[in-house]
């Protein structure tokens, strides 16, 4: 059963629980196999779950949730069941084995669509990091290649889905983290609209509205409807996400008409080029889209070549000085140098000089730019086109070491990524999907964003491009 | 027609003007004339903007905006016209005669609905108090008794539509600064929810989306019709209300069947008594909302019995920092305690030492407080009912004085507003009526607050309490 399942994706699956083909129990047990084979080459599941899990499989009601009986894993960030441990990569955490109180309202939104947490994946400390590479659980190892990075945040996420663990694991995205990853192990990743999942009861909005939940995963379809089974507002919830005309697995098989398309394919900013693998990923889309009777332009909203990397630094600066006191509280104790990478407690010290004038005065500054960029949108374009990083998936150690000075770091990891974090702060919706693969067989994401809101434009033509050039049935080296 | 006017609500003076009855033209210099006799006996208006008004009213195309021809002002405070002047009360930008290099998207939308603003209001300094006495533009008068305050800080705008000079006129709210005053001179005043009308384009939000735009009024088929005519997102705006089943004009039409109704008669936390006048308001109205067939019972949220207001105060007082910075840089040049009134430079100061982490920290308590705030709606109540205010409107000096101790002022400010807070820091929309004066003849406001994004419930009750028991012809004294 384990080559079959190797190419479903998790709606396929759930037609083989429905079918009665197979029962939750069975999958459960395989996508537990697999683990056990593939884990040790990948290091991407960090803590099984598979009692509970097994016990849920057991308890599942079938029908269930549209996903019922299909494997799953939590990110080990933000996303929990109550009693589980949650440590986001964090060693102080780690060492004391720090566990849930109380599960988030997404855990019990994934467990009511029938998704089985058999466990929980790697991240870099608190996801400060475009690799996942942290010194408490160690680097997760790219299926596609074992030396190299699987991106970060949701590394650990993408990994076990890029290797066909699990159809569809939890991701979330401040900066990238969602579509990173899902960009360098050659999966769909979208970052949901600001608003669009509720991040309670925990927190109203994470990194000033920047932070978006979501999974990373192996088809359109997927992705459609876990976003249909997870969105909408929970009590509390600042804001939401604007409502889209049907539901979301619909836009994902409605045909996108003919959209205007701007394609990217150099640096904002600085005009600097970007790795030719990645310039190669965007044009080839850009054809592909021409020839599914899109109009591509070379074209790019003006405002992203201003500085806006300084003021959305000094947001993630400030809230990661606010994450060293979420730990003091959680350990009942003061913190020190001693409880984190030397890099994340670098970005502490820096967050923790910034006045609040200062972080109010950054809110300001990016919100004024949303409305320039966001005048590319309202002016008549549907979607940006680019690739999703500036690279491909780096060697392992070549962003992140503990030994690297942290400065060295930092400019590294925000290298990585000259677009992705754009979404995060306009709260736009982006997705990465795998349509390109570089000589030497490293998958090379490619990015569209539509308006804000608009995750059905974005679903549509997503569907199309998979429809035009599938992806699912090509599989890394690991599943050989 | 002076006096026919003086009980016609906007809809029915833009009706007048739709049937050819008036002109523009003759609506606006009813206006001015009515500025002229009323204020120097309430300084509401402080810039008078006669020839702008005449101008547009003479080329108001007919039919226009659905409030075409409408006489109109604007609070001094965010909302303003290009090329108008704007100091928000400020001593320093009063003494610079600052002026708007660009209109906000609000004020272009109060014009494309017809509004003619023929004027601006007196506002206290950043609306940084609860009633209406900046030393740049002296106090403004409550028209029911010229002694006492009119509340704040929308105090100009509803002193001038309380006295109808005008039928409407702009306000806005961080704290209650729309439904104070409202209370206070026995007005309409709806605070929208979080995101339903945009702040761009300079902000995305106001206070960490503390602050709503909007209007005070006479009627509540106005507060609809005006909230239909602004809504609706601008491109860039960081987030939005969710959408209500029809127009607000059609919810304020709809009848809103049975609602479950909870009644608040005590201060929150301490629950020390209100004013025995504020009593009688929330008690009478909610007999006559019995009476009306809604089920009142003596019912709140507990966690409005939580510290709120401290993690709320440090929102405000670090914006109030950030105040000062944006006040630098439109006079170009450092500012000191000289440039603003005693109180409002003590609340910078204040605010600029607030560390970053602490601002963060305070608003996610506020969002984990919200959580435990919202499951009282959730759980099934439809409105929460209490006076709007603790106390009548003071009399004039008796919150507010140059020579009164700032943390005196802070405390005495802050006393005036025991439940409006609730619905700035939340998103919910309030609203208050004037459905009670005490017996000395001072207006006593009733506020009702629904769960987030249900203006279209609070619409419904308002405008069945309105038919229940009319107050649009109750004038008061100056108008004798």
């Amino acid at each position: 059963m384990a080559d079959d399942l190797a190419k479903m994706d998790a709606t396929a699956q759930a037609e083989l629980v429905r079918s009665g083909a197979v029962s939750p129990r069975e999958l459960v047990e395989a996508a537990i196999e697999r683990v056990e084979k593939l884990n040790p080459q990948l290091n991407a599941v960090i803590r099984p779950r598979y009692e509970k899990a097994r016990a849920e499989a057991d308890a599942a009601r079938l029908p269930g949730g549209r996903l019922a009986g299909v494997p799953f894993l939590l990110k080990d960030l933000f996303c929990v069941h109550a009693g589980d441990e949650i440590h986001s990569g964090c060693k102080a955490l780690k060492a004391a084995q720090y566990t849930a109180p109380h599960s988030t309202y997404l855990a019990e939104k994934f467990r009511s669509a029938g998704l089985i947490t058999i466990g929980q994946t790697n991240t870099p400390e608190f996801g400060f990091a475009t690799t996942t590479e942290p010194e408490a659980y160690g680097p997760t190892r790219n299926p596609w290649n074992t030396n190299h990075s699987t991106g970060g945040s949701s590394g650990g996420s993408a990994a076990a889905v890029a290797a066909r663990i699990v159809p569809v694991a939890h991701a979330n995205d401040g900066g990238g983290s969602i579509r990173i990853p899902a960009s360098a192990c050659g999966l769909v990743g979208l970052k949901p609209s600001r608003g669009r999942l509720s991040l309670g009861p925990d927190y109203g909005e994470a990194w000033a509205g920047c932070i978006a939940e979501g999974v990373v995963c192996l088809s359109v379809r997927d992705a459609a409807t876990i976003l249909d089974a997870t969105t909408g507002p929970m009590p509390g919830d600042p804001y939401a996400a604007p409502a889209c005309e049907g539901s979301f697995a619909e836009a994902a098989q409605r045909e996108p008409g003919s959209l205007r398309i701007g394609l990217m394919t150099r640096r904002p900013g600085n005009q600097d080029a970007l790795h030719p693998e990645c310039v190669a990923a965007a044009e080839n889309a850009a054809k592909l889209l021409e020839s599914l009777g899109h109009r591509v332009e070379a074209a790019y909203p003006e405002a992203l070549d201003e500085q806006w990397g300084v003021p959305f630094g000094t947001i993630v600066l400030a809230h990661s000085a606010r994450t060293a006191e979420d730990v003091a509280d959680a350990l009942g104790r003061e913190v020190g140098p001693g409880d984190f990478e030397r890099y994340t407690w670098d970005l502490m010290n820096r967050g923790r000089s910034i006045r609040v004038t200062e972080y109010i005065a950054a809110l300001e500054w990016l919100e004024r730019w949303e409305r320039r960029l966001a005048a590319w949108w309202a002016d008549g374009f549907d979607l940006l086109l680019t690739a999703t990083l500036s690279a491909p998936p780096p060697p392992l150690g070549q962003l992140c070491s503990a030994a690297a000075d942290p400065d060295e770091v930092y400019r590294r990891v925000i290298d990585l990524i000259p677009y992705t974090p754009v979404a995060n702060v306009t709260g736009q919706p982006g997705i990465s999907l795998p349509l390109h693969w570089s000589e030497d067989g490293l998958p090379v994401g490619v990015h569209l964003m539509p308006a804000y809101g608009r995750e059905d434009i974005l679903l549509s033509v997503a569907a199309q491009l998979e429809q035009a050039q599938p992806w699912i049935e090509k599989l890394p080296p690991v599943c050989a």
